[in-house]
């Protein structure tokens, strides 16, 4: 039996009966002959009302001060479930990110991990103790200040130490069962994905799956880390993550993982183009140096009879306004028509590794949500995903009828509960 | 102008209000050309909710854990403290004990400062920024686990920075005006004291008066640092604490400094001792094996007819139970007849290294009593101060007769403001 670490997010340690819970749980791995090391998060609302105070005295938190509030919040929960446990006669220590060795660089209120020195958590689950780490924050190699790593930084914490310390699994215990063909709430067929690919899993994420983040995925598999996301409130099994099935999961990957949607995202047009070198440069280099990341990016060919053509891409609805007063200033320079701003939009994918060598899978999408009568705006395909955007009014509609027509529908009467994941 | 260390209570920054009032006065003395650190206690009551929550998990918190728990308070504060004046246009940097450099033993929930390594407060500080720290915490010398001082814990940390810092002066910032010549709410004209010396305050602070604990005064003398008491709600000029009077301040000493009472003792009496050597030292070592702190202690002349004496201390009312457990296994190897128990006392305690030189005062004192019609059950001197033990309901009226007699009664009808201190 090898070295576990466990991840709760907020949700799961919302309350004292939570800490309790989870504390059970935790005590449960270690009496399995596990070391246990665990990554907790804010209890419930902890950060939000933080975040509250922090408006309440300057309207612009500054980034060094705003880390060190939010990062009380993890004290408090790791603090209160290393005394739960020690309560049920085992012996835990808590750790701060900067104790626990991780270490970031200087980005406040995001900052990214550039290394995990986990010497004193090795050492203290080597004593017998388990060992509770705070997520989410880290210190900052030059200035030793403490920093936090923006949203999903919990999960990120957790994979990484599980990558440092060589651990057997990356436990994420959320409020959802796994991770789902598609979202519960929307479609209630939605089965439960045993096992799912890296791969399959980082298009998932960047589609609008939130059970878990790009950025962690992305980790988890630079360092071969398996990770196993499920309920703390259930005893179920959840989904593994990982390059290979784990035991007696089926070896042959479906086709189609699942079906994803985001109506997060807006549409922005620019219409009216000149078909020449550059000019797409001009307008991304623009938008790149507002400091926006964009999503898709659409160009059809341009109509021969006036040399100019449209470009459309997609980006979060929150970045629109600083996107469009972006391109304004570009208009002279470029010497496109007009700009066009579409929020009313969704964005539906089909992620799946199977599509690569199964024809017909396009079709078989498009003629879906043609059955259902719903308009398509844009396409954009990546080698394991199909993606489109129609309008937000159609997103349920659209993704039931992609579900069924891949056959992911489940049987089963069973209750999935859904959630957004902590941070 | 030099460097000057600002501690403020947790009454002080109870809420946005309070700290951004706080950051304006902190700005106030950087405007003034000083350097300024500022030491800041955990708001209000988020200590006593952290303790509550604490106790919703386990029933007897770890002490590693309970202080990784307590010191997210100051984190909270500092942090938005740092912000509020930021917002005001002054740079601003907060700071854990452990950043500061407060090292301290490994006993946790009441760790004693070690040495004091601000390298990192000073590079602020010395770059132009206002530095935060947290107080009442610190981190152990050997296991690098965080700390908190205990009781009096922040105005402490505050001290030992003003120390390391070289600091000019260490103002403590309170809910009352100052140290007064007795508690206010009980003698309506009392005086706010200008100046008093470290011995005459160490001697008001073991004797009930709340201001300042005599651990931080005790720091203070002996690295001669003037600690100036004063409100953070008004503008006033506080109680200047040091070893010579301040600027303008009158060079004599006064006879009496202050009248101090104290409620929370109880009375233990031995009754019937034999009177031959050993006695006491075998009823103090049960004591003190016990880890009770006792304070007065009395013994008269035995009886020639029965060679049998009386011994009574006062200890606090918490102790009680535990004090007479330990005495009662030490019974019959001492012989003693019974104990007395008794919670309905008060301590009055004359202050003032005046009554060295000037005949008369212990006099005065009991005669003041005497008139008042209230009976001394013990008394007990040391070289500049002279407690009694009354009955606890005589207690104000003793004070007030008291603080009347030595000519201390102020004539103005100033409202003043009093309260308890934070940690």
């Amino acid at each position: 039996m090898g070295l576990v670490v466990q991840k709760y997010g907020g949700s799961s340690v919302a309350d004292a009966e939570g800490i309790k819970r989870v504390a059970k749980r935790i005590v449960e791995a270690k009496k399995n002959g596990h070391q246990v090391v665990v990554v907790v998060s804010a209890m419930g609302d902890t950060t939000d009302e933080l975040i509250d105070l922090a408006a309440q005295v300057s309207p612009i938190p500054a980034g060094r001060e705003f880390d060190m509030l939010l990062t009380a919040g993890e004290r408090i929960s790791m603090a209160l479930l290393a005394m739960a446990i020690k309560n049920l006669g085992h012996e835990a220590q808590s750790f701060t990110g900067s104790q626990a060795g991780v270490i970031t660089d200087s980005v406040h209120n995001k900052a990214r991990i550039i290394d995990v020195t986990p010497g004193r958590i090795q050492q203290s689950v080597d004593a017998g103790n388990i060992a509770i780490v705070a997520g989410f924050q880290g210190v900052s190699q030059d200035k030793k200040d403490i920093t936090t790593l923006g949203r999903g930084g919990s999960d990120t914490t957790a994979v990484a130490l599980a990558a440092a310390l060589n651990a057997e699994v990356c436990e994420i215990y959320t409020d959802v069962d796994g991770v789902f063909t598609a979202d519960p709430r929307v479609v209630k067929k939605a089965r439960k994905i045993e096992w799912i690919s890296f791969e399959d899993m980082l298009e998932l994420a960047s589609s609008g799956s939130k059970v878990l983040l790009h950025r962690c995925v992305e980790y988890a598999r630079r360092y071969n880390i398996p990770i196993h996301v499920r309920s703390s409130f259930s005893g179920l099994k959840g989904t593994w993550v990982s390059n290979e099935p784990q035991g007696d999961q089926p070896m042959e990957q479906a086709i189609i993982s699942g079906v994803a949607h985001d109506t997060s995202e807006a549409k922005v047009t620019v219409v009216g183009v000149p078909d020449k070198p550059g000019e797409a440069a001009t307008i991304f280099r623009a938008i790149a140096d507002a400091e926006i990341n964009i999503d898709m990016v659409v160009q059809n060919v341009s109509a021969a009879s006036t040399g100019l053509t449209d470009i459309s891409f997609t980006l979060p609805k929150t970045e629109g306004r600083k996107a469009i007063a972006a391109l304004e200033k570009t208009k002279d320079s470029i010497g496109f028509d007009s700009l066009r701003y579409d929020d009313q939009i969704a964005k539906i994918s089909l992620v799946g590794a199977g599509m690569k060598t199964n024809p017909g899978v396009t079709a078989t999408f498009f003629e879906a949500l043609s059955n259902a009568g719903v308009n398509i705006e844009l396409i954009s395909t990546s080698e394991i995903r199909i993606s489109v955007v129609t309008r937000a009014d159609d997103v349920n509609e659209a993704v039931r009828a992609v579900h069924t027509a891949f056959g992911l529908d489940t049987e089963s009467d069973e209750a999935v509960v859904y959630g957004g994941t902590g941070r």
